[in-house]
């Protein structure tokens, strides 16, 4: 799974360098070497990432040197650096270290500050060959490090300028219904993505162009879309979001969760800083110990079973009052594949809130598969959080 | 980030069509078009995914039907099966939804169980390409469905045969020094790649020719390798190893989480059927709840502190007693990146386990990164539990 290549695209498009085209090719001297040929002859710019180890596989520099026609020499400095890395880290330098040393004439060499492999800049008629290590906190460090200031001074560059509108609680299909004649057509100055994920969809806008009609058409849709809209969320997601906010008002949360396992403490948990705001949970897999760690009356789960609304309530109550929280969220449901019944079909989820005066609960309906419901359950419970805290749902 | 690429290489690989190439590129009618035009000259098989849905940038049959110099045709059938579909939703049929019935001439239809763009599959000069949806679900499903069945008819595939040796608890950096004279080199017909993932190192092995030799190398690596090895592990990393480990003994586990948030309960319970097994936690984000809900004796937490081998054990102790089951974890560590200090550096993690018996304790050093520290902490302590079940550690 390649995260790398979303990187590259997305700091390259920031400072002026669209990605038009992004290739995989195995750890083969040919097959790299006319990936090259390729991405200098229709690029400006082209990234290459991975395969500057000291093992067998590792045959990128050789497949640049192929492609430019250059030949590899040993570079002193770059030997001195390694030996001083693995002196350093206190281990004898394995036999094939020595290849790291071997540089493509007339490379440039960027620095690692992070690894043992040097990465490169190489130019060929006016066109720029950067080679970065795979590891990608390497890869990450010397993009910023070395690979974008060098494009920043590239003449006629337009940066990309980039809003993201985040929402949360409504599918893409609803949001794009609700928006549907915003949209800006192919010929448009700016152009709008749809990004989902589990915590909401973020609408991300973009133009080189027009900085002025994207800021415009950004306030049109958050107007259209109301209190899926999280206002003023910058790229935060609505965990970033909510844990902000209960921070900035002294408050703080916990948790009861049946079917997510732990999920819903964990994303909130994500962020440094958390122990702020999140001061812990239940993880109450069985309805034993919704009984005895949170204190659900025996009557609710055989009234109401451990899927209901009554049951996410009381769930929610136990928590707040045992772990002594502002607020507490619950999520008791049926991640599937199985344990669906008529009644309760798979992906049905009852997530509860307990705050200072009262409790609500909602219902969600919900897919087949286990991980996307899991997933989605926790978010929509931060969501939930976030809309009572924001005013945006009644309490009862 | 593509996990479809990586989806689909896998796949085809295991039906013995190895995937040499994988590109990216725009939703751009001429560069789609450019990109399929080389696919189909360059390969004998090209299977391209997304851009078949209703909206505006939906253009990959459009760029098809021109990298192939035929025109696009409104398929009846395909039209039928839309209307169809939302009706069954319930939905009005959407705008832009008639595009998905237009068809490149000549096209053969692959059908989608999973949502409304049909697949495609074109065939050109013996060259095949497969056009199916982007949405992973959908792809997938179609990959397996339609497309695995039609190469496995073409002739002269030699598959790829698959081991995988699971390992946990060792780095990449420590297996490869164990094995280093039993790695294949580049002209053997076994191939050994090192797929490091938090829950361990997998070792896969794969050959077209030779899977004698590969079960000839699977053993002696095994041997090498020692503790770190899951026997008969298949393709289950440790956390389902240890979930089947429990479930065959009638045992079951509970958690007890500080720095990892949740996060152990999520991974014990990704699974369906976990609750045979895991029957719940508490997360004491904060010392009180440890005190409160584990009963940490607050001397511990005074004398030793959070993060040490003897509130990691009160943690497991406590959560073993209060929450009934055979065994419990533990984990209370600085996930970083801010809160360490010289005694307690980020990335000090303890793990804890009680067991009928007794109590133990594991201490871990890990690095800067928060994400990284908490999944490695995580699944560590399944390891931790995966070597007292099969008795690999002695307990005190």
């Amino acid at each position: 799974v390649n995260t790398n290549a979303a990187f590259i695209g997305e700091k390259l498009g920031r400072v002026g360098v669209p990605v038009d085209e992004a290739v995989v090719v195995g750890d083969d001297t040919q097959q790299i070497a006319a990936a090259v040929g390729r991405g200098l002859q229709g690029f400006d710019v082209a990234v290459l990432t991975g395969g500057l180890g000291p093992t067998h596989d590792d045959v990128t520099v050789e497949g640049v040197a192929l492609a430019l026609k250059v030949k590899l020499e040993q570079r002193d400095e770059v030997w001195a650096a390694i030996e001083a890395r693995y002196r350093h880290m206190d281990r004898t330098v394995p036999s094939g270290a020595s290849r790291m040393a071997l540089v493509p004439s007339g490379a440039e060499i960027l620095e690692n500050r992070w690894g043992t492999a040097p990465g490169l800049h190489l130019v060929k008629g006016g066109h720029h060959l950067f080679v970065l290590p795979g590891v990608p906190r390497e890869m990450r460090g010397m993009l910023e490090d070395s690979v974008l200031p060098r494009l920043k001074r590239l003449p006629g560059l337009a940066p990309v300028h980039v809003r993201s509108i985040m929402t949360a609680g409504v599918p893409e299909s609803t949001l794009s219904e609700k928006i549907s004649d915003l949209i800006p057509g192919r010929d448009h100055a700016v152009r709008l993505a749809f990004l989902p994920g589990y915590g909401g969809v973020e609408l991300r806008l973009t133009t080189q162009q027009d900085p002025a009609a994207m800021d415009r058409l950004a306030e049109q849709i958050g107007e259209r879309i109301g209190s899926s809209l999280i206002r003023d969320a910058g790229d935060r997601d609505v965990v970033a979001y909510a844990g902000d906010l209960l921070r900035s008002r002294g408050e703080t949360v916990a948790t009861a969760e049946s079917c997510t396992g732990g999920l819903l403490g964990k994303l909130l948990t994500d962020r440094a800083g958390s122990s702020d705001y999140y001061i812990g949970g239940v993880v109450a897999y069985s309805n034993r110990l919704k009984e005895g760690l949170l204190g659900v009356p025996a009557t609710i789960l055989a009234r109401h079973g451990a899927v209901s609304a009554e049951t996410a309530e009381a769930m929610a109550t136990g928590a707040r009052e045992q772990l002594g929280a502002t607020y507490a969220l619950s999520v008791t449901g049926i991640a599937g594949p199985g344990g669906g019944t008529p009644d309760k079909p798979v992906g049905m989820v009852y997530l509860g809130l307990a705050f200072p005066g009262g409790t609500s609960s909602r219902k969600l309906q919900l897919a087949t598969d286990r991980e996307q419901n899991r997933a989605r359950a926790a978010y929509a419970a931060v969501d939930f959080l976030r809309r009572h805290m924001t005013g945006q749902i009644s309490s009862k």
